[in-house]
């Protein structure tokens, strides 16, 4: 069975940029391509887009079957479309940015199923198709997000440190942050909920643990409070 | 003559959102649809994207062909995907949007040649498709756009007073802002040359005219400097 158009058409696909966090590394998952063009190559998870979905359904679909985790942040980032960017035919290409809390143990298991794996993004290897342009317009986008939407959160777990949020903006704007300034500007925002817990099983002098309070910050944003770290 | 394919494909479009500020509005360029579906509506300016031209390419050839204007300030928005935004059949379309000068007189006369006119975004008549969302997104995008980067100024003539540019930001934001307050901010960013002349041809006392000092604003933005207004 085929399908015949009037007008030749390409095809269209999603590529996922998931990002993670780890105690060393802003992180991106690869997938190592088992087929031709680029066999061998790591590459972002996607695939093609079916009839039947939107594009933001593909790159759901896409994400579960990769990470194996469904509820994570998932947003539309930049369209690609370079006549050359894959050599069977033309493919344009919608690609998303996620982010995800990789203590979450769901992640770790399902990228252990098949050769996938997380790599710095500091420290990329070649990839295949426009990937690498791919992933830089997602660290722009990320970057400049991270200031005016807390959405690093998503990156940590739910019960966090100061040390950890603090690492996790220094580690997305690729910059060291004052300690003080930058816990008086979270704290004075009045976002974060502070637990009577503190971190578990660690070497240093355990820290006092935090939530980021969402309900708080949707009362917030009516308001036309803007968010700014 | 047909192209045929193993799956079956989305057609690929492309939508601008094309606004212009005028003495009293932020506005939107809209075309009569003079085919069905939706004949006789408003609708955005848009068309398919041919094979040997990327998304890119095809919002400008769009463009040029609806305003007249090659060089505008033009930047991919996002990509609709719903499975019935066409009725005839499935088209994902990548929106653009666009930012002209409506002094310009290029843009004018393109504008009159075909059955296209501007409406208000406060006021706008009934769209085809899915277009009354993308407006939406566009204008929100625009929104958060001028407060960070220095993008407000593409509505403006190249010279401008310092009323013209804070009326700009009034209709985009929605809301008054402070005259002394506007003033003393847009200033203090050192991102404004100010000329040696005053408006022309207006009833009440002539202003100063002001031009965006772009090469500045490039070299402080290489020293991390950041725009907001």
């Amino acid at each position: 069975m085929t399908f015949s158009y009037k007008y030749e058409r390409p095809a269209l696909a999603v590529d996922c940029v998931v990002f993670g966090l780890d105690d060393d590394d802003l992180k991106v998952l690869l997938i190592r391509r088992d087929i031709e063009p680029f066999q061998g190559r790591w590459a972002l998870p996607g695939g093609f887009v079916r009839m039947d979905e939107t594009v933001d359904e593909a790159a759901k679909r896409e994400l579960v079957e990769e990470t194996g985790v469904g509820r994570v942040f998932l947003e539309q980032l930049y369209t690609f479309s370079a006549l050359d960017r894959d050599p069977r035919e033309r493919v344009v290409s919608v690609a998303y940015f996620a982010l995800v809390n990789l203590s979450d143990h769901r992640v770790k298991a399902a990228t252990d199923a098949r050769e996938a794996a997380w790599f710095a993004t500091s420290d990329l290897p070649a990839l295949a198709f426009d990937h690498e342009i791919i992933v830089d317009k997602a660290l722009e986008r990320l970057r400049g997000k991270v200031r005016y939407q807390p959405v690093g959160f998503e990156l940590l777990p739910p019960k966090f440190t100061l040390r950890m949020l603090q690492r996790l903006y220094e580690k997305v704007l690729e910059k060291a942050l004052d300690k003080r300034n930058f816990r008086k500007k979270v704290l004075a925002m009045g976002l974060l909920e502070e637990l009577d817990e503190v971190e578990q099983d660690v070497a240093h002098r355990a820290a006092r643990l935090y939530r980021f309070d969402k309900k708080r910050y949707r009362e917030l944003e009516k308001q036309g409070f803007d968010f700014e770290l």
